[in-house]
């Protein structure tokens, strides 16, 4: 049997996805259940770094996962294989999630008794940033093989998140033109109160600031 | 002075996109122009593969190429320098470009002495697989460190492309993870018909293959 379910999320009936969004983060504060919206480009390591995080966390807080993605379960079996609640959620061809779709998969996985959730959004640059999913904050991986010119390009993402990790730190010897100095500076021009956080999932590199951020941030939610 | 235009795309008056494709591939058809949709993740080497390409094939045909991106004119202004003619599309937070923004740009960029001109859409793997842009044909990029599951993720993106570049091959030795005929096997699954060229933009290795693809799909389709 396989040990997380898998549902296809319908296309929202709200209009106003903003007040949706307010909404269902009163919702989740009220149970408080902090909820981290995890994004990224395809391929920047967020379900690597996710299997980290929770190894390191797993034994101080109730961790549960909604894996979103258009096609596929790899994900979400990945996760399950950590022990903690995941679900799989499928977009039907959606290149996003906003607040409702959260909802849909908030209520599957069951988070009442839940500390920390993350929702891995479809990986995506562009539309995920359009869309506020209710989350108490947001986080982004850039990974260094994309390049140090993503902030240039993508900016809202730089500017909607709260914490950005730079993963993959470990191939900087192959990928020598990455600045790590000047990817910072790109993204705190964008938004100078963001985080940034220089990690390999690979290795384990940087990961305690990473882990920190976490602590820090779901105690002072529930303060 | 700049070499090259910046031009923000208008969102579409047609509502069906597909019959607008189709008409710009008959226009572009009566003036022997050849349109290349490159498509791929933020940072997958878009930018670098065409570089590399023009200066293979700037001797034999007449190039051109289209840049769009949400903001930032890096790419422009790197292409403008191979000395081909370019242009930057902005696409106003649009995460995709369909058939009347293609034939905005095509517009500005004056494409009728023209053979082979270059479309790179914005990288995302999810919304420009779902809008035709008129091109004769598709191309998309995966990189190695994206990772070999994309296939499984992203299915509508292997599947509507007549050619896959798996690109920067030469960092298969810190992705050891990566294997090659799986990926292959993955993309064949989706799309039998696909043609899959290893390559790396940066080193060289594999670019005669896709040099005779551009070649032998230019020559098909003026004969």
């Amino acid at each position: 049997m396989k040990e997380y379910k898998v549902i296809e999320v319908k296309r929202s009936i709200f209009e106003d996805n903003n007040a949706d969004a307010d909404r269902l983060r009163q919702e989740l504060r009220e149970q408080k259940t902090f909820l981290l919206n995890l994004m990224s480009s395809p391929g920047a390591g967020k379900t690597t770094t996710l299997k980290r995080t929770i190894e390191a966390l797993k034994g101080e807080m109730k961790i549960g996962v909604m894996e979103a993605d258009i096609d596929s379960e790899v994900d979400a079996a990945a996760i399950a294989k950590t022990g903690v609640r995941a679900i799989q959620i499928h977009t039907g061809g959606m290149c996003h999630l906003d607040a409702d779709m959260t909802r849909q998969g908030i209520k599957e996985l069951g988070t009442k008794e839940l500390d920390f959730v993350v929702l891995e959004n479809v990986g995506n640059l562009v539309c995920p940033a359009e869309f506020d999913t209710g989350s108490t904050k947001n986080a982004m991986i850039l990974s260094v093989p994309e390049g140090d010119d993503k902030p240039l390009k993508y900016p809202l993402m730089f500017t909607i998140c709260d914490v950005v990790l730079v993963n993959k730190c470990d191939t900087l010897c192959v990928f020598d033109d990455f600045d790590k100095d000047r990817v910072k500076e790109r993204i705190l021009d964008l938004n100078p109160k963001a985080e940034v956080i220089f990690v390999s999932a690979k290795t384990g590199e940087g990961f305690d600031g990473w882990i920190e951020w976490i602590r820090r941030s779901v105690k002072e939610y529930n303060s």
